[in-house]
């Protein structure tokens, strides 16, 4: 009875580590992105700012796409009962793609001055690094289910509503990645578009609107 | 009853992580403020160090912004009896601009040196910045308070502080912004004054000066 | 007895904070390492990414070796009972060393594009680094089992991991730092070898395979 | 009752985000400072790896400060019972100076390469900085001393350590600033001197060591 208690706590405390150095890393790649946005010379001050374009833009996306991993690693980690040495490993493995993700947006920030060959090349990359991320997302949330690492109760909404999307996220990556070999502008479009659809909650903002909506009409 | 208490805790773990993850980022965008401080050659050592004041006072004013900004995030959290995902995607907008200031920042160091003409330009983009900053903030609360998600009790003094100077720092930017298309310097000086003005919390140093008198009167 | 408790406090306090703290510099140090991958120009959009390789490979060993250093210490953390001044020194030893990998990190990186006499040079550093950080983890775990700083009952199955392999590890860096004076790109695949070694723990993914196994089989 | 309950949680919760924030910030300070570290071309590989010796010295004396001051400020907020928003204030201005040491610390690396005037002027800023801090941090203590905001019971030990070195150290930074006029390079390796005085704690260094004589002996 004792030792399962104790097992428990040390288990607990490496859940709560994996999280702090989760957060740590996530929090730390997501602001690296703005290192990479800088004006471009030569030009007028505006120009310079607004030839900067590409940098804003790979910015936003990889943004928000690290924020909606975070929020959907908040939401799995809520669901977790315990942790065991595999699934450390595992999440080790997902944080290495996304610390790595930086790079990637690089690459298409500068894609955007260097023309279509390079767009071409920047969007794969980057989109096979977007789609990595989610499958490895995905081998994590299965293991714990399969060890029954997960407390009963319900599931944490930001968890339902990751999980919910990941069907369509991952059709959606492979679609804009084979996209991109033709039309990379459009691919880089639809990954910021991709992006957004992760981090809003749409039941959520419905039934918001939908009070908001009652409560201006009472 | 268990259930309840159970999304309590999910909903409290999740204030945790979301107070843990912001912790992160600020405390990340306030410290990479320094790797755009850099000596200035040619010149002697003496003058390359001097010849470095913009990217001085940048850091200084971003630093402050930063911190202000920490200090009434964190009054804010400590308000929250729990969060929506709604609550966390607003969070995590407020970060993305947060973690942009770096960026502005280092245009205002570069245009100190370049003239007039890179800082209005410089000028106008750092206040945009931080006006949105604060009306980021503003709009996070007012959500919070919309969907009932303060504990009662009273409001955490730098919550309280952040709030009550809300109207006067917001009318503050946009006159500043207005400003800097004239005399870009002046504006720089203003948004300094505007961070001070943030960052000191007038009522309590007051008391502790008032205080102070009475001791050495007695 | 109402001291001894608030000595207690104390001393979990501290452990909360060297592990925060740790944690921290650890999430920092395996996160900046994205920032020295980065293509090599001249070339085709796709030579130019593929002659990055060796920041890829770089980034790929710095990464595992970081994150095993983060699971070992983890694991000690969650033995530990309480902290003491000479322990938190040791431990900012360690933090010392693994804050410092991104740079021959680097090296290994630079020298695989310059030639056989950088390799060495750099494999030699990388390895001499490597070795340095295990052997001060092995010092800051000695010293707590001396000084009875552990709690009682089972190890942390991540702590046994990273003892187990101690001293092959010790010998596989030593070995492979004199190849390096011979075979430095043999000795960076050991390194790579090596890290994967520390990262997998052997024990839970046999026992996990069986399982599948014989699940496969019922 | 209720209310003052209330207050204490609230406090304590910003103590909380306090040592948080302020780990952070340390953190990224910290480990920020291996980007300068660098080899210095030209030359052989052993040559350029052995000319790159300032950046080496320069994270070791910067490491260890900030060491220093992290594990001051644990033994700090160990003993705090509550945080008020001058407090949080006095802790952001000491941030603010801790988390601009890279840039010092930076110019002495390059000063021991550009020759005696530049070490002249890196040797001054840097030791003026050190010294800033720690009188920001005694500021800080002292603050807290007048409003009562210790906990009752004995000093955490590293607390106890770092105020009672406070005047020698203080000391020794004013003359090392003078000294670095003259004899800058003698007054860096000073600053090594200070940096290793403050991290070493050595009653309990002498504490240990007398047991293990003693352990040998019987």
């Amino acid at each position: 009875m004792v030792d399962e208690a104790r097992d428990n706590t040390g288990e607990l405390l490496s859940k709560g580590r994996m999280e702090a150095f989760s957060d740590g890393v996530l929090a730390i790649a997501i602001t690296l992105l703005v290192l990479d946005v800088a004006i471009r010379p030569p030009g007028s001050p505006v120009h310079e700012f607004l030839a900067a374009w590409p940098t804003y833009v790979a910015y936003l996306i990889s943004f928000l796409t690290i924020g909606a991993a975070w929020i959907g690693h908040h939401g799995f980690t809520a669901r977790l009962e315990r942790v065991d040495p595999i699934l450390l490993r595992l999440n080790l493995l997902f944080l290495l793609v996304v610390a790595f993700l930086p790079f990637p947006t690089r690459l298409v920030a500068e894609a955007l001055e260097r023309g279509t060959q390079w767009e071409r090349m920047g969007a794969v990359v980057y989109g096979i690094t977007l789609l990595v991320i989610r499958l490895l997302f995905s081998l994590m949330s299965a293991y714990a289910r399969r060890e029954h690492l997960y407390r009963s109760g319900p599931d944490d909404p930001d968890f339902q509503d990751a999980r919910g999307k990941f069907r369509v996220v991952v059709i959606g990556y492979v679609v804009t990645i084979l996209l991109s070999l033709v039309l990379p502008i459009a691919a880089i479009a639809l990954y910021f578009a991709i992006a957004v659809f992760l981090v809003v909650p749409f039941r959520e903002v419905a039934r918001t609107l939908t009070e908001l909506l009652r409560g201006s009409r009472a």
